[in-house]
């Protein structure tokens, strides 16, 4: 089968163009604008010195995590949330996905009985906006956290390891890394992958979005994805070496 | 690392007993009760003469799912979602699996401008409530379309081939096939896998619920997963030979 | 005026048949399946250590109940409440009439400070649900009250004297007990009678759906109920006579 | 028993005094305030030419009501509905009820392809308010109907009889009529009885609120409902011979 | 440019007929029936021995108020918020408007840990329900808060002077103070000033409906304010002067 | 009084730096980021080819805004509308100023039967969000409009004239142009001004925060919100200028 020719001469291993902004807004104890290619999400970590009702008087610490889109960040304009009442089912997967990824690098009990929020909006979507989130929701945690071992408030970081995620996907027969909007829309089989820095597996989510696929295949993205998830992790790296002038 | 000791001498990759009991009520077009173990959904296939917004006029059909759990199917009893006035974020993520899941398998062209609604409700819950839903859903959709078929509504069935699911997990470093709940409470790693007959995948999606898990321990379930996919679907064609009398 | 036929020769003063599946699943403090021909609703009683914020320090229980429909219970499907974001006034109005049934026998201060919930889900609807789900929930109830009181959480029994229902109306002319979904949609004058094991009213509600009716058609109501009411205890006293294996 | 003294030596079998003000305010077709001693209701009849989706080129009408309380028409204030965002239980039973009494003397036929709201608010409390809203929303109701046919839009009226009702209940063994709030909050029965103009029942809903009743105490509670709604549709009757000056 | 012809021969700084009828109900601690033409709105004013959550402990007690139309108080009748489950936008803001304008008038200091909550009824509208509301409102919250100085609850008011609204317009070219309900659809020009006793403003918003306005059109309808407010205050001053006969 | 020191040496009828970014995301017709300080709004102008029913077959169009801020736009975080299941009143409030503001300044007969929705989401607040929204919105719709005229779907510009808005105020005794947080949080009085390019008035919402304000102090406020507009609506002027490189 003949290869699929991506935007910009990008190979099929390729990621997009990241880039990634530490101190995008002055409010929140971090906050990183992280642009995959075209996507931008802006992703603010705020912390609360309280827990949730199910954590009180636990000792341990809670990492949550909500996602938006702006009405506009698509390409035809979607309906507000706010303004419907609710949460699409989409909206509540991802926000569900992006708070279990990062609980999963935290020590909750060396974060101590406090909240860290995670908000992750999206600001323009071109593809990959959960799997942005989530290696931009990194480094805004990571932020507070630093804020919070410079103030004094904790001693020893909660933060085991790195996050990050990636998308992959077949699209026209080709396994490809990191897609943009109209390779999602034409891809037969889309996955997101959530690993740690040291190579493990959070989450993996495929779906057949047209023919099912075969065991072959999933290899074949996996492999991918661990080729981009390192790459994502070195950025990241390199992003938080930068002392944060605010 | 020692096996752990499943509930009654079940092996590490042995499903429980499946029981699927066809016409289990009496209104619906499809309606099967489908036992994992003491997990008992009861999955309904209505048919409509209609389709949502999206598909009118495109001479496609439609087929959906919703899902629910009876409040006291759990140890301790949930809130009635319908009471709360809103579905949780974990109940519309399985109904968009399950939907998914079913279209999947469907040629919505040959359907015709109708919908199949797959109503999967939770009577009696020990874990795998999902993938057991999944494998109900199926039994029930193909009752229905054979309903079609023989009232000459159809004249070929839709349906491309079997679909059906199961969980699989680590549980103190053991793989294990179809986790029921205590199993499901303690594992380190769930995945929920749905296959067609064909042995192809349409999701799956692994989650590491403590430590992240290797591409050596994803391989061991998927394997587990593919074993137990294949006996479901027997299992499947086993209870759809039968004729069914309403 | 000729006499109305029913369906299986029933005669206008016959119950259906009436069936009582205790420990019908496994988690509830009590389960019921009762079924009134092919009416079948599940009843769970579920006791909970605390009470609603109106008797907190009161030394009093409470008891309460919800009622919900499967969406395929019914002929044609209907939409699912939880989905809506909204139960019906329907909805409401039944589950009201449960929990005031349920508690005019129950003597609050000797339940202690703990709360019953009673859920009655309707598997399969065809006339009927409301009286059957209250004659279930009183069995399950009595399940639930006999494992505190052989927990030892309780030292006598709160429960003062047997409660159930049954719908009695009538069709062209002819006054009828416990009404089938045909027969239910085809009267003129619909009533729902709950009355004690010794005979007095807890609840009487009857509504004209067609012509008003005079105050003899009332009695002769009321009389069918009495009879039917009758026979319901002495099934429920059968149902309880059995140990409960679960 | 010795019998119980009530407000104003008012007797057992007594109403209180009952006024109904016609063209209370001016926009609506109807708009009627009914007072049953302190209890003040506002029941405006609106004609609106086109009907809900279920009647929709049926050739019949449509008659529908709605009840609210303002905050402070009760002795503490109560949360406002739209602002909670929904109604109560209690509400929805009342204006279903109100509804279906309504409903009961139209003949939907004759009233045409048009829908009369009923809309009843509780400018202040004191028992018996839902009683109130019907006997008063009857007056409304031909007020709005006498507009339809001076206009020309109907040639019949769809009225077909008076409909009203009132409040009886059993209050320290004294059954009584037309209950107030104190007697209403003491009572241990309480019934409300709607009926037409001819003496034939409509609903008939009586309630245990303390012990279970007997048929004899039902049945001395019936006969003071008859004695007390013939004389609230004597006074519609006189407040309607009146000529309506807006 | 021509003088636009008011109703009634009214002059173009003329206010509407105004009546004030306190103890219009029985059950709140002020309650007042206040008209402006046509316009007839409830104001009650209900004591509440606690405060919202941002004041507790505090010592400050909180003035809230909640506005409300019935169905049809309005020309053609309007959907009931209550059933639509949401107060729309106009009733949201201007329940804020009337709250911030009565505590831009009270003590909170010297009202205690105590709310009065305002709700401004609409009975019939014609024009002006909000400015209407908060005339009424003050007289209503005056006569509370003599109720407390009266039962010794307070020792000093917490009211330091009068508040009175009134809205202005230009209609075809003339500035008119009050305008009712035809006028108000016509205007090129709206505003709503409160004010209070001493000649101060609390609360400015005009709106440009058709062409923006200039500065010297401001300053006429200012003036106009200015005028017709004075009258309210001493309509308010007169009312009070009566002693309250409940 | 002595004269309030403001941050940076700002003079009390200075505007704060005003940055507006055309272009700033690449789907939206329209998309302005508009600073004024570290206030950051994001003003996105969407159009639709179709009108809400209100408009549908009048041959007119429709303009309406939305307005939103990230939870972490703040000092400290609020909570995500979306999730909360409404908006704000003071969301809605702001919203319908921002829809008025600018439909002022259309002629909707010109826009023909299409929709301008302009979102309007602060990334960062720090006072007067609502003042840069409308300033910021406005060269928003004028882009979109532009792309509708370059498009051939207009033939002559539906905008009338410029709008823009600044907030005034009160700060211990010092009249302020353009508040920032700190100063809006200690402010006496607030106005919030919207007037067009020809210097006209469309909204003038003043609020007495403290004590109620003068007629003097009026006219000073309005002097420097005169100023501060017509300055931003020259920016706007120059911004508009530039080519538009997307």
């Amino acid at each position: 089968m003949s290869q699929f020719i991506r935007n910009g001469g990008r190979s099929a291993d390729q990621l997009r163009e990241v880039r990634i902004t530490r101190g995008f807004t002055i409010h929140a104890e971090g906050s990183v604008l992280i642009e995959f290619g075209n996507t931008r999400v802006l992703c603010t970590a705020s912390v609360e010195e309280r827990v949730p009702p199910h954590k009180r008087g636990s000792g341990e610490g809670w990492v949550t995590a909500e996602y938006g889109m702006l009405p506009r960040s698509t390409h035809t304009r979607s309906d507000r949330e706010a303004a419907r009442g609710k949460q699409s089912g989409r909206t509540q997967e991802i926000q569900r996905l992006i708070g279990r990824s990062m609980r999963a690098v935290f020590d909750l009990k060396l974060l101590g009985e406090r909240t860290i929020h995670l908000d992750c909006d999206v600001l323009q979507a071109d593809g990959g906006t959960r799997t942005a989130a989530i290696t931009g929701a990194f480094v805004a945690a990571q932020d507070a956290v630093s804020r919070l071992l410079s103030d004094g408030l904790l001693t020893a970081t909660p933060i085991r390891e790195h996050v990050a995620a990636v998308s992959v996907g077949i699209v026209e027969g080709t396994p490809l890394l990191d897609l943009e909007y109209t390779e999602d829309s034409a891809c037969d089989t889309d996955m997101n992958v959530v690993m740690t820095g040291a190579g493990h597996y959070i989450e993996v989510q495929g779906t057949a979005e047209g023919a099912a696929f075969s065991r072959d295949e999933m290899n074949q993205l996996l492999a991918l994805a661990e080729k981009g998830i390192g790459e994502l992790v070195a950025l990241q790296t390199q992003a938080l070496k930068a002392p944060l002038v605010k």
